[in-house]
Protein backbone atom coordinates (compact mmCIF):
# COMPACT_ATOMS: atom_id res chain seq x y z
CA UNK A 1 0.00 0.00 0.00
CA UNK A 2 1.37 3.49 -1.03
CA UNK A 3 2.14 5.90 2.40
CA UNK A 4 0.51 9.13 2.22
CA UNK A 5 2.04 12.86 4.16
CA UNK A 6 -0.59 15.59 4.01
CA UNK A 7 0.86 18.85 4.07
CA UNK A 8 -1.18 22.11 4.98
CA UNK A 9 -1.10 25.12 7.87
CA UNK A 10 -2.23 24.06 11.47
CA UNK A 11 -5.67 24.69 10.61
CA UNK A 12 -8.87 22.67 9.32
CA UNK A 13 -9.55 24.53 6.44
CA UNK A 14 -9.12 22.87 2.74
CA UNK A 15 -7.80 19.97 4.44
CA UNK A 16 -9.53 19.38 7.16
CA UNK A 17 -12.29 17.15 5.00
CA UNK A 18 -9.09 15.04 3.23
CA UNK A 19 -8.31 14.46 7.42
CA UNK A 20 -11.79 12.86 7.82
CA UNK A 21 -11.31 10.50 4.89
CA UNK A 22 -8.40 9.13 6.35
CA UNK A 23 -10.01 8.74 9.52
CA UNK A 24 -13.32 6.99 7.63
CA UNK A 25 -11.17 4.41 6.44
CA UNK A 26 -8.95 4.18 9.16
CA UNK A 27 -5.98 4.30 6.73
CA UNK A 28 -2.60 5.76 8.10
CA UNK A 29 -1.06 8.72 7.20
CA UNK A 30 1.10 12.02 8.06
CA UNK A 31 -0.87 14.45 8.98
CA UNK A 32 2.01 17.10 8.79
CA UNK A 33 1.29 21.07 10.03
CA UNK A 34 3.26 23.77 8.53
CA UNK A 35 3.81 27.04 10.92
CA UNK A 36 3.49 30.07 8.57
CA UNK A 37 6.74 31.28 9.05
CA UNK A 38 7.99 28.27 7.68
CA UNK A 39 6.02 28.58 4.77
CA UNK A 40 7.61 31.74 3.47
CA UNK A 41 10.66 29.61 2.58
CA UNK A 42 9.18 26.67 1.71
CA UNK A 43 6.34 28.16 -0.83
CA UNK A 44 8.76 28.55 -3.62
CA UNK A 45 9.99 25.01 -3.56
CA UNK A 46 7.85 24.12 -6.61
CA UNK A 47 8.93 20.23 -6.63
CA UNK A 48 7.28 19.98 -3.07
CA UNK A 49 4.39 22.66 -3.70
CA UNK A 50 3.82 22.51 -7.96
CA UNK A 51 1.34 25.89 -7.43
CA UNK A 52 2.93 27.47 -4.49
CA UNK A 53 0.42 26.61 -2.53
CA UNK A 54 -1.43 23.98 0.12
CA UNK A 55 -2.50 21.65 1.13
CA UNK A 56 -0.41 19.05 -1.23
CA UNK A 57 -0.28 15.21 -0.45
CA UNK A 58 2.97 13.24 -0.90
CA UNK A 59 2.41 9.98 -2.22
CA UNK A 60 5.11 7.40 -1.96
CA UNK A 61 4.32 4.33 -3.69
CA UNK A 62 5.27 0.60 -2.97
CA UNK A 63 8.50 0.93 -5.43
CA UNK A 64 9.46 3.76 -3.41
CA UNK A 65 8.64 7.22 -6.18
CA UNK A 66 7.23 9.75 -4.86
CA UNK A 67 4.11 11.73 -6.68
CA UNK A 68 3.07 15.27 -5.35
CA UNK A 69 -0.77 15.54 -5.82
CA UNK A 70 -1.89 19.69 -5.06
CA UNK A 71 -5.03 21.30 -5.44
CA UNK A 72 -7.19 20.58 -2.24
CA UNK A 73 -10.39 19.73 -4.60
CA UNK A 74 -7.89 17.53 -6.73
CA UNK A 75 -6.62 15.78 -3.46
CA UNK A 76 -10.21 15.29 -2.20
CA UNK A 77 -11.13 13.27 -5.37
CA UNK A 78 -7.62 11.77 -5.31
CA UNK A 79 -8.24 10.21 -1.99
CA UNK A 80 -11.47 9.02 -2.32
CA UNK A 81 -10.56 6.82 -5.34
CA UNK A 82 -7.66 5.98 -3.03
CA UNK A 83 -9.59 4.79 -0.43
CA UNK A 84 -12.69 3.50 -2.58
CA UNK A 85 -14.89 6.82 -0.79
CA UNK A 86 -16.20 7.87 -4.48
CA UNK A 87 -18.48 5.05 -4.97
CA UNK A 88 -19.06 1.73 -6.84
CA UNK A 89 -19.55 2.68 -10.11
CA UNK A 90 -18.70 5.33 -12.64
CA UNK A 91 -21.94 7.20 -12.21
CA UNK A 92 -21.24 7.05 -8.46
CA UNK A 93 -17.94 8.79 -8.93
CA UNK A 94 -19.65 11.05 -10.96
CA UNK A 95 -22.49 11.96 -8.50
CA UNK A 96 -20.13 12.31 -5.45
CA UNK A 97 -17.66 14.74 -8.17
CA UNK A 98 -20.77 16.78 -8.81
CA UNK A 99 -22.04 17.12 -5.59
CA UNK A 100 -18.65 18.18 -4.08
CA UNK A 101 -18.95 20.79 -6.88
CA UNK A 102 -22.12 22.09 -5.53
CA UNK A 103 -20.67 22.16 -2.17
CA UNK A 104 -17.65 23.96 -2.85
CA UNK A 105 -19.75 26.56 -5.11
CA UNK A 106 -22.12 27.14 -1.87
CA UNK A 107 -18.85 27.31 0.13
CA UNK A 108 -17.43 30.25 -2.55
CA UNK A 109 -20.16 32.61 -1.47
CA UNK A 110 -18.75 33.51 1.74
CA UNK A 111 -16.64 36.14 2.56
CA UNK A 112 -13.21 34.87 2.93
CA UNK A 113 -11.69 37.76 1.80
CA UNK A 114 -13.29 40.23 3.88
CA UNK A 115 -10.73 41.35 6.48
CA UNK A 116 -12.99 43.29 8.77
CA UNK A 117 -14.35 41.21 11.78
CA UNK A 118 -17.64 42.72 11.88
CA UNK A 119 -18.08 43.37 8.09
CA UNK A 120 -17.07 39.68 7.64
CA UNK A 121 -20.09 38.29 10.61
CA UNK A 122 -22.11 40.28 8.69
CA UNK A 123 -21.63 38.64 5.48
CA UNK A 124 -21.30 35.49 7.13
CA UNK A 125 -24.80 35.85 7.77
CA UNK A 126 -26.14 37.10 5.07
CA UNK A 127 -24.51 34.14 2.66
CA UNK A 128 -25.42 31.31 5.19
CA UNK A 129 -29.16 32.42 5.87
CA UNK A 130 -29.05 33.60 1.94
CA UNK A 131 -27.15 31.37 -0.81
CA UNK A 132 -26.00 28.20 1.45
CA UNK A 133 -29.64 27.46 2.62
CA UNK A 134 -30.48 27.91 -1.00
CA UNK A 135 -27.81 25.68 -1.50
CA UNK A 136 -28.28 23.36 1.03
CA UNK A 137 -32.15 22.36 0.57
CA UNK A 138 -30.75 21.54 -3.04
CA UNK A 139 -28.22 19.21 -1.77
CA UNK A 140 -30.82 17.78 0.75
CA UNK A 141 -32.95 16.40 -2.67
CA UNK A 142 -30.61 14.01 -3.26
CA UNK A 143 -30.46 12.24 0.12
CA UNK A 144 -31.21 8.68 -0.49
CA UNK A 145 -33.24 6.71 1.28
CA UNK A 146 -30.25 5.07 2.48
CA UNK A 147 -29.75 8.50 4.37
CA UNK A 148 -26.27 8.86 2.46
CA UNK A 149 -25.58 11.18 -0.50
CA UNK A 150 -24.49 8.16 -3.10
CA UNK A 151 -25.50 4.70 -2.51
CA UNK A 152 -25.90 3.14 0.70
CA UNK A 153 -22.90 4.04 2.34
CA UNK A 154 -20.17 6.82 3.43
CA UNK A 155 -18.43 8.61 0.63
CA UNK A 156 -16.21 11.81 -0.04
CA UNK A 157 -19.94 13.26 -0.82
CA UNK A 158 -21.17 12.37 2.62
CA UNK A 159 -17.94 13.38 4.23
CA UNK A 160 -17.45 16.84 2.13
CA UNK A 161 -20.64 18.01 3.29
CA UNK A 162 -20.45 17.59 6.95
CA UNK A 163 -17.06 19.20 7.13
CA UNK A 164 -18.35 21.97 5.29
CA UNK A 165 -21.04 22.32 8.14
CA UNK A 166 -18.12 22.93 10.33
CA UNK A 167 -17.31 26.18 8.83
CA UNK A 168 -21.10 27.52 8.46
CA UNK A 169 -23.11 25.87 11.67
CA UNK A 170 -20.91 28.22 13.76
CA UNK A 171 -22.54 31.18 12.12
CA UNK A 172 -26.05 30.05 12.43
CA UNK A 173 -26.50 26.92 14.59
CA UNK A 174 -30.04 26.15 13.54
CA UNK A 175 -28.61 25.80 9.77
CA UNK A 176 -29.55 22.67 9.55
CA UNK A 177 -33.21 22.39 10.92
CA UNK A 178 -34.35 23.24 7.43
CA UNK A 179 -33.05 20.47 5.52
CA UNK A 180 -33.90 17.41 8.09
CA UNK A 181 -32.14 14.49 6.20
CA UNK A 182 -29.02 16.63 5.87
CA UNK A 183 -28.80 17.22 10.05
CA UNK A 184 -29.57 13.10 10.51
CA UNK A 185 -26.36 12.49 7.46
CA UNK A 186 -24.03 14.86 9.47
CA UNK A 187 -25.11 13.55 12.69
CA UNK A 188 -24.28 10.19 11.06
CA UNK A 189 -21.24 11.71 9.76
CA UNK A 190 -19.31 12.80 13.24
CA UNK A 191 -20.73 9.81 15.05
CA UNK A 192 -18.71 7.38 12.65
CA UNK A 193 -16.41 5.97 14.76
CA UNK A 194 -13.27 6.91 13.11
CA UNK A 195 -14.55 10.30 12.37
CA UNK A 196 -15.63 10.46 16.06
CA UNK A 197 -12.25 9.44 16.89
CA UNK A 198 -10.55 12.42 15.11
CA UNK A 199 -12.80 14.93 16.28
CA UNK A 200 -11.90 13.83 20.17
CA UNK A 201 -8.42 14.12 19.34
CA UNK A 202 -7.51 16.53 16.61
CA UNK A 203 -5.39 19.55 17.27
CA UNK A 204 -8.20 22.29 18.44
CA UNK A 205 -7.43 25.38 15.93
CA UNK A 206 -9.82 28.08 14.45
CA UNK A 207 -10.81 27.51 11.51
CA UNK B 1 -21.55 2.44 -26.69
CA UNK B 2 -22.93 4.95 -24.66
CA UNK B 3 -24.69 7.99 -26.31
CA UNK B 4 -24.01 11.79 -25.39
CA UNK B 5 -26.36 14.73 -25.23
CA UNK B 6 -24.76 17.85 -24.07
CA UNK B 7 -26.93 20.72 -22.91
CA UNK B 8 -26.03 24.21 -22.67
CA UNK B 9 -26.81 27.59 -24.17
CA UNK B 10 -25.68 28.50 -27.63
CA UNK B 11 -22.40 29.74 -26.09
CA UNK B 12 -19.11 28.44 -26.35
CA UNK B 13 -18.61 29.32 -22.63
CA UNK B 14 -18.66 26.36 -19.84
CA UNK B 15 -19.20 24.02 -22.49
CA UNK B 16 -16.98 24.38 -25.34
CA UNK B 17 -14.01 22.24 -23.57
CA UNK B 18 -16.10 19.27 -23.56
CA UNK B 19 -17.49 20.01 -27.47
CA UNK B 20 -13.20 19.90 -28.31
CA UNK B 21 -12.75 16.87 -26.32
CA UNK B 22 -15.74 14.96 -28.14
CA UNK B 23 -14.01 16.63 -31.45
CA UNK B 24 -10.46 15.45 -30.49
CA UNK B 25 -11.86 12.03 -30.10
CA UNK B 26 -14.04 11.55 -33.26
CA UNK B 27 -16.83 10.65 -30.81
CA UNK B 28 -20.54 11.10 -31.92
CA UNK B 29 -22.69 13.31 -29.54
CA UNK B 30 -25.66 16.30 -29.67
CA UNK B 31 -24.89 19.18 -29.00
CA UNK B 32 -28.27 20.50 -28.17
CA UNK B 33 -28.17 24.10 -27.60
CA UNK B 34 -30.89 26.23 -25.54
CA UNK B 35 -32.27 29.23 -26.05
CA UNK B 36 -32.02 31.75 -23.23
CA UNK B 37 -36.25 31.92 -23.62
CA UNK B 38 -36.61 28.12 -23.72
CA UNK B 39 -34.35 27.90 -20.50
CA UNK B 40 -36.80 30.24 -18.04
CA UNK B 41 -39.43 27.46 -18.86
CA UNK B 42 -37.24 24.43 -18.12
CA UNK B 43 -34.64 25.28 -15.61
CA UNK B 44 -36.77 23.73 -12.61
CA UNK B 45 -36.83 20.39 -14.25
CA UNK B 46 -34.39 19.57 -11.62
CA UNK B 47 -34.56 15.83 -13.23
CA UNK B 48 -32.88 17.30 -16.56
CA UNK B 49 -30.97 19.77 -14.62
CA UNK B 50 -30.31 18.65 -11.13
CA UNK B 51 -28.86 21.87 -9.99
CA UNK B 52 -30.79 24.39 -12.37
CA UNK B 53 -27.61 25.03 -14.22
CA UNK B 54 -26.26 24.15 -17.27
CA UNK B 55 -24.22 22.68 -18.99
CA UNK B 56 -25.21 18.65 -18.25
CA UNK B 57 -24.59 15.61 -20.43
CA UNK B 58 -27.46 12.93 -20.49
CA UNK B 59 -25.88 10.02 -20.80
CA UNK B 60 -27.77 6.97 -22.20
CA UNK B 61 -25.89 3.02 -21.21
CA UNK B 62 -26.42 -0.02 -23.49
CA UNK B 63 -28.64 -0.88 -21.62
CA UNK B 64 -31.22 1.98 -22.08
CA UNK B 65 -30.48 3.89 -18.53
CA UNK B 66 -29.77 7.79 -18.47
CA UNK B 67 -27.87 8.93 -16.32
CA UNK B 68 -27.72 13.39 -15.70
CA UNK B 69 -24.43 14.43 -14.69
CA UNK B 70 -24.21 17.72 -14.19
CA UNK B 71 -21.62 20.89 -13.60
CA UNK B 72 -19.42 21.82 -15.97
CA UNK B 73 -15.87 20.66 -14.25
CA UNK B 74 -17.58 17.49 -13.25
CA UNK B 75 -18.47 16.42 -16.96
CA UNK B 76 -14.94 17.62 -18.24
CA UNK B 77 -13.65 15.28 -15.76
CA UNK B 78 -16.43 12.71 -16.70
CA UNK B 79 -16.30 12.56 -20.80
CA UNK B 80 -12.24 13.09 -19.88
CA UNK B 81 -12.17 9.19 -18.67
CA UNK B 82 -15.14 7.59 -20.83
CA UNK B 83 -12.95 9.24 -23.77
CA UNK B 84 -9.72 8.17 -22.54
CA UNK B 85 -8.16 12.02 -22.25
CA UNK B 86 -7.02 11.44 -18.73
CA UNK B 87 -4.24 9.77 -19.28
CA UNK B 88 -3.14 6.42 -18.83
CA UNK B 89 -2.01 6.68 -14.59
CA UNK B 90 -4.03 7.21 -11.90
CA UNK B 91 -1.27 9.68 -11.38
CA UNK B 92 -2.00 11.16 -14.83
CA UNK B 93 -5.52 11.11 -14.03
CA UNK B 94 -4.18 13.38 -10.46
CA UNK B 95 -1.67 15.59 -13.22
CA UNK B 96 -4.50 16.34 -15.18
CA UNK B 97 -7.07 16.86 -12.34
CA UNK B 98 -4.80 19.29 -10.79
CA UNK B 99 -3.94 21.09 -14.52
CA UNK B 100 -7.38 21.99 -14.75
CA UNK B 101 -8.05 22.98 -11.08
CA UNK B 102 -5.45 25.57 -11.85
CA UNK B 103 -6.58 26.94 -15.28
CA UNK B 104 -9.99 27.14 -13.48
CA UNK B 105 -8.37 29.68 -10.67
CA UNK B 106 -7.35 31.73 -13.39
CA UNK B 107 -10.08 32.11 -15.19
CA UNK B 108 -11.78 32.93 -11.65
CA UNK B 109 -9.75 35.85 -11.41
CA UNK B 110 -11.76 37.41 -14.53
CA UNK B 111 -14.56 40.10 -14.15
CA UNK B 112 -17.11 37.57 -15.04
CA UNK B 113 -20.03 39.65 -13.06
CA UNK B 114 -19.18 43.51 -13.93
CA UNK B 115 -21.62 44.72 -16.47
CA UNK B 116 -20.32 47.49 -17.37
CA UNK B 117 -18.98 47.28 -20.95
CA UNK B 118 -15.80 49.91 -20.70
CA UNK B 119 -14.98 49.28 -16.64
CA UNK B 120 -15.35 44.78 -18.10
CA UNK B 121 -12.43 45.49 -20.53
CA UNK B 122 -10.57 47.51 -18.09
CA UNK B 123 -10.48 44.52 -15.53
CA UNK B 124 -10.03 42.09 -18.03
CA UNK B 125 -6.81 43.54 -19.29
CA UNK B 126 -5.54 43.94 -15.65
CA UNK B 127 -6.31 40.05 -15.04
CA UNK B 128 -4.84 38.78 -18.34
CA UNK B 129 -1.46 40.76 -17.84
CA UNK B 130 -1.27 40.10 -14.35
CA UNK B 131 -2.20 36.99 -12.20
CA UNK B 132 -3.34 35.15 -15.76
CA UNK B 133 0.08 35.53 -16.53
CA UNK B 134 1.33 34.21 -13.59
CA UNK B 135 -0.36 31.49 -13.68
CA UNK B 136 0.56 30.55 -17.62
CA UNK B 137 4.43 31.11 -16.23
CA UNK B 138 3.65 28.46 -13.92
CA UNK B 139 1.72 26.18 -16.36
CA UNK B 140 4.59 26.37 -18.88
CA UNK B 141 7.12 24.52 -16.44
CA UNK B 142 4.49 21.45 -16.38
CA UNK B 143 4.79 21.16 -20.02
CA UNK B 144 6.72 17.95 -20.47
CA UNK B 145 9.69 17.05 -23.03
CA UNK B 146 6.77 15.58 -25.10
CA UNK B 147 5.17 19.12 -26.07
CA UNK B 148 2.15 18.33 -23.65
CA UNK B 149 1.18 18.51 -20.23
CA UNK B 150 0.42 15.03 -19.10
CA UNK B 151 2.22 12.03 -20.99
CA UNK B 152 2.63 11.99 -24.45
CA UNK B 153 -0.81 12.58 -26.30
CA UNK B 154 -3.75 14.79 -25.85
CA UNK B 155 -5.32 14.97 -22.46
CA UNK B 156 -7.87 16.88 -21.27
CA UNK B 157 -5.62 19.40 -19.72
CA UNK B 158 -4.05 20.05 -23.01
CA UNK B 159 -7.47 20.87 -24.36
CA UNK B 160 -8.78 22.72 -21.46
CA UNK B 161 -6.02 25.29 -21.33
CA UNK B 162 -6.27 25.70 -24.88
CA UNK B 163 -9.96 26.52 -24.86
CA UNK B 164 -9.37 28.96 -21.37
CA UNK B 165 -6.78 30.87 -24.10
CA UNK B 166 -10.02 31.41 -26.70
CA UNK B 167 -11.27 33.83 -23.60
CA UNK B 168 -7.57 35.66 -23.00
CA UNK B 169 -6.47 36.08 -26.36
CA UNK B 170 -8.92 38.44 -27.64
CA UNK B 171 -8.45 40.96 -24.78
CA UNK B 172 -4.01 40.27 -25.15
CA UNK B 173 -3.66 38.56 -28.51
CA UNK B 174 0.44 38.33 -27.43
CA UNK B 175 -0.51 36.73 -24.26
CA UNK B 176 0.94 33.92 -25.24
CA UNK B 177 4.00 35.04 -26.48
CA UNK B 178 5.81 35.05 -23.04
CA UNK B 179 5.19 31.12 -22.83
CA UNK B 180 6.63 29.38 -25.87
CA UNK B 181 6.06 25.79 -24.97
CA UNK B 182 2.52 26.92 -23.97
CA UNK B 183 2.06 28.49 -27.18
CA UNK B 184 3.52 26.05 -29.42
CA UNK B 185 0.94 23.60 -27.39
CA UNK B 186 -2.02 25.53 -28.44
CA UNK B 187 -1.48 25.43 -31.85
CA UNK B 188 -0.83 21.69 -31.43
CA UNK B 189 -3.93 21.30 -29.82
CA UNK B 190 -5.88 23.64 -32.57
CA UNK B 191 -4.22 22.14 -35.32
CA UNK B 192 -4.91 18.20 -34.47
CA UNK B 193 -7.41 17.11 -36.96
CA UNK B 194 -10.75 16.78 -34.77
CA UNK B 195 -10.19 19.97 -33.25
CA UNK B 196 -9.15 21.99 -36.54
CA UNK B 197 -12.53 20.49 -37.95
CA UNK B 198 -14.80 21.32 -35.50
CA UNK B 199 -13.29 24.83 -35.26
CA UNK B 200 -13.86 25.50 -38.91
CA UNK B 201 -17.66 24.45 -38.84
CA UNK B 202 -18.93 25.50 -35.40
CA UNK B 203 -21.43 27.95 -35.15
CA UNK B 204 -19.76 31.67 -33.91
CA UNK B 205 -20.93 33.08 -30.91
CA UNK B 206 -19.84 35.93 -29.09
CA UNK B 207 -18.54 34.16 -26.09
Amino acid sequence: MPSYKLRYFDLRGRAEVIRWMFACSRVEYEDDRIKSEEWKEMKNNVQDFPFKQMPVLEVVSDDGTKTVVAQSQTILRFVGTELGLNGKTKFDVARCDMLNEHVMSALMTLPWEVEDKEEKARLMLEAVTGPITEHLKLLETFVQDSGHLVGSDFTSADINFSTACEFLTPTCPALLDCVPKLKALDEKVRGSPGIAKWIAERPVTHI
